[in-house]
């Protein structure tokens, strides 16, 4: 089980940042996404809409209490990823990681040291400054490869030459 | 040589998302980014700070022609790969490209046929709704993987267990 947490959501800033974090999460592979800073009913709709569209299994989250929440998760033996362009090679050390559940963080303006020292692994996806959407999807990638099964969806993408092809679940 | 076109830049909508776009481009071993849409001089005096305080080679310009663009440089021999969430899976087709120059093009909103047509691959990054930053950095990495080598750099990060380090380079 993989889940996310997205720090520091800020208005009008974040919205379209956060709602990428959020669809990256869910296409490789995570059922949650939970998000701290200010609520935004809007990223809310899209991420919905899109589960809704093209499966699931996914929700997301508003939360106020995010350290607790971290915490928590890994009280419950979740291995605490935090991403942030400062941390280890991520290469090398996600071959370290055993645990099948993962909770991985993800700023964030400025992250608190206390998610630092939280985490089991501060983990840097090419030690340069990216993007926390990109850093997030290769690093799902890098552990998961591409998903191929979604639940519940009503379209589905058929891989085109050129050009696009949406299939119709009913 | 590995260049990207972004394409409809809208203000001030996708600003960070285009921000995002390059620094990942230029992470992943891109040497320069090309944007068309709105000309947004924050986006690109936001992209050009990075490369000047975590090095290069990179650059960005705008282009009032991303067409012509796209049409000289697979005259000049550069293998044009459009990213859109339609096309055949990237992780088959990039076994089939052989040419060291490639020219990616990301969407924008809505993506004018005459890409499909030109492009020598159209390629999914998943076959899901996720992000142009996610893609980008997937294709990026799984092509090049991590670029240890930036030129005239004057910050460096030391990857950390836990915390930061930042090494000056005079």
């Amino acid at each position: 089980m993989i889940e996310v947490l997205r720090l520091s959501h800020r208005l009008p800033r974040d919205c379209r940042i956060s709602t990428h974090c959020a669809l990256t999460a869910r296409a490789f592979g995570a059922t949650k996404i939970f998000y701290s800073g200010q609520k935004d009913k809007e990223l809310e709709e899209s991420v919905d809409k899109i589960t809704k569209a093209f499966g699931g299994p996914f929700e997301i989250e508003y939360t106020k209490e995010p350290f607790k929440i971290a915490k928590e998760k890994k009280q419950k033996g979740f291995t605490i990823i935090h991403l942030t362009m400062y941390g280890l090679e991520f290469e090398k050390e996600i071959q370290n990681i055993k645990s099948k559940n993962i909770f991985l963080i993800i700023g964030g303006a400025k992250v608190e040291s206390e998610y630092y020292q939280l985490a089991d692994y501060n983990i840097s996806v090419s030690s340069q400054p990216i993007s926390e959407v990109s850093a997030l999807g290769i690093i799902l990638y890098k552990m998961n490869g591409i998903k191929n099964k979604f639940d519940n969806k009503k379209l589905e993408v058929i891989p085109q030459q050129k050009g696009k092809l949406l299939k119709e679940h009913k």
